[in-house]
């Protein structure tokens, strides 16, 4: 396993393929071989009532991570497509949230991810995910 | 098991719980004992390049219409939290959508939901989740 | 999809490959293109104190089943392997077991199935399933 | 969280709730506050063609850690029942193999785990599993 960009390169090359992520105000916070960190400003409209994050909200966080720190290792060629993602609700989130993502798998075709999200003031995790992408033959 | 609300009160009562469901164009296709059809117009806002759904639109998607269901059966008093979600991504989807999700389970505690994911013009499967739900002890 | 081998085929080729299926008193009770059911007869090592079948038991029979209907779909000569399986466990089993696997996706690279877990006697689902294969590329 | 059995009474207590846990090889080999290690001696049974570790075994291996790591947290009192394992094959195991699970969340009602399971002596890891378990309110 090696990095094939840096966090400036993946940032650029995001902005493409999750368009959607000024929305969502996500930032790379940390990248090294097999690992990243991207932390997530929370604004209103990711909000439920009672103020907690939304569920979609939380698994758009996890999948961006996940897809990000595969990106980084494969180079932005390729485009892998998440084919499953299993999240499980831990706790009520509470602000700004970051997410960390370990590639548990980076094989030839498939790679597999693990991802913790947590609260950034109270570092309490609020959703544990693991995350599967094909990679395309083209690589 | 038994339905406690109509699709009519269903929607009238998921505008305060899932606000965002205007923005996604969700609709209550079918509701009966165990089973509900919800419908989503596919707006430019949705897309990835190339014309896909995103992968937490059909999360999305996918879990609110296994929430809706559960509500149909415990009525409003309750407020259902998903616990786990779990979804496998099948295929590129084209156009609107619609999601069948299926009770599986609907015990004291907990609510199992099964839920396909089609392109509706194509009759096309293109997602596959289970979620799972925590059901207030107030109940 | 085209079935490429008959129950009878099926069940010869998988007595190489789940040697331990004798033990379990697996069997094919119906194969047609994209859907597969297989019993279980439940014996004295498969129980749980209470007289539940264990979960891995059902495990078993799940990646089973779902392993049997992917080998009828592509034939003897591949390999598939199982890379993600994810198990919902509905109500406490009774009795032999029948598990029904579905298709969902046979690609090139990836073979997706659902897969309901009923009591024999009772009709009562039991467990549920979902479950991926890695089909190797000399298919 | 506080650990309510020591591993000793932890393993006096599983043969007779996992009695077949003899024939798998299972044994503590650390336990703390969240955390356990359990290893498990591969013998042939367990074997596919191949001399791959079998699906199923993987699967009772993480079932039976995670259940473990419960246990010792909530006391023998309680009855936990595994309601979801989702489980990711890796790589292909070799030799004996160890599983570290770890408390994810203790809820009154729900507990979580993450579960890395490894080849022992060659500290790769083979599977990955997250379980989640229903408490009972008997607690």
């Amino acid at each position: 396993m090696q990095l094939l960009m840096n966090a400036k390169e993946v940032e650029a090359y995001i902005d493409e393929v999750f368009p959607q992520i000024e929305n969502y105000g996500f930032q790379i916070e940390g990248l090294e071989v097999g690992k990243i960190s991207v932390s997530m400003k929370v604004s209103k409209e990711h909000l439920r009532p009672g103020g907690t994050v939304s569920g979609p909200t939380m698994f758009t966080l996890a999948d961006c991570a996940s897809y990000l720190i595969v990106l980084a290792h494969i180079g932005k060629v390729a485009l892998a497509v998440t084919t499953n993602l299993n999240i499980n609700f831990i706790a009520k989130p509470d602000g700004d949230l970051i997410a960390d993502a370990k590639l548990l798998k980076l094989g030839k075709r498939l790679a597999v991810c693990e991802i913790s999200i947590r609260s950034k003031t109270k570092n309490l995790l609020v959703a544990h995910a693991t995350a599967t992408y094909s990679i395309p033959p083209s690589r």
